[in-house]
């Protein structure tokens, strides 16, 4: 069995894991915001500006024209089935954020909820997949799960309000990767990948 | 936050799971073995004789035509990439038992290892999920790590002899499904998926 060494040891994941990133992709390392709102742009011909910057989590509270969950659920499904896992740009600096991470021994789990859509899963990771390898994101694990305090990191990621509440619910640690729908949590916080890498090896310290 | 209910306290994964199962797929769902034997039947044309039911986990210790793992990685790579993940015939029982494990309310994570061939990554998950999807397994989360033991579940099952070690050091409950190689661990031990659903939910509850 692997061995953890002794100066990563407070920064230990089971038994033989250490430096482990849980990351976050929509929100966090890919613009899903601005992927789903080129969609719409296109597919309804409004103006960008019927799409603002959501300032809160829930696309149907945000000024979207989506009345109910279920059509924002029929668009999002709309929009992957047409590619847009494939089309999305990566947060700026993440790439480079995450190649330096890599170097510095720190294992990339990405840990997404994206499977929320029955009949598209093959999709969905196959569009995944190809996209971190377009953008040469370097990862050792890739996790789709809903339930995602249930999978380990030393440090994670993430901008969901919900998901850095159950984090903390179970004592993980959690850098929330800063959005306007998530001003109000507590930190630490991530406002930016360009530059981060240094700051994010300290967090993994403790 | 989604509640955990009473009944299923002693079954609880993180702030929000319960009844997760997770589940390894080769040599557990998936006969990789008579996989791999028949694609090297065919590319070498020696009989199955020379592959015989392994003894040991690693393969080129156990009468197999490799005599090193640089060789039965090779080898492996180049199944793979002929599509072994498609082409595999599941373990008798699997299907059945885990639609119904399903119908109980059990979450079921995959847990799989499968992604430690560099370049291959698009590939392994689109294979993975086009076959979960043919033979209709359902799964609700599907995670490719090979730190396996830092992603919770209430039961996992899996053959590999370190991987159940490693399960266990962190205190975590292992079902050892029964193959040759495994013989010397200690149970429990699911000796078939054929009629083994009311066996797998008595042992979630502890």
């Amino acid at each position: 069995m692997r061995v953890v060494p002794p100066e990563f040891e407070s920064q230990r994941v089971g038994a033989t894991g250490y430096r482990v990133l849980g990351l976050d992709l929509d929100g966090v390392c890919a613009d899903y915001t601005g992927g789903l709102r080129a969609f719409c742009m296109e597919r309804t011909g409004l103006p960008a500006s019927r799409f603002p910057e959501p300032r809160h989590y829930d696309l149907t509270r945000s000024g979207w024209p989506f009345s109910t969950t279920q059509q924002y659920l029929e668009t999002h499904r709309a929009a992957v089935e047409a590619g847009l896992f494939r089309a999305l740009r990566p947060v700026p600096g993440v790439v480079e954020c995450l190649n330096e991470l890599s170097a510095a021994q720190v294992h990339i789990r990405i840990v997404s909820h994206r499977l929320f859509l029955s009949g598209l899963h093959e999709q969905v990771v196959a569009d995944t997949a190809a996209w971190l390898e377009q953008w040469g994101i370097p990862y050792m694990s890739l996790c789709f799960t809903g339930l995602k305090d249930s999978v380990d990191a030393t440090l994670h990621v993430d901008d969901a309000p919900h998901m850095v509440e159950s984090f903390r619910a179970v004592g993980g640690r959690v850098l929330v990767f800063d959005q306007p729908y998530n001003e109000h949590l507590a930190g630490p916080r991530l406002t930016s990948w360009i530059g981060a890498t240094d700051e994010v090896l300290r967090l993994f310290e403790g």
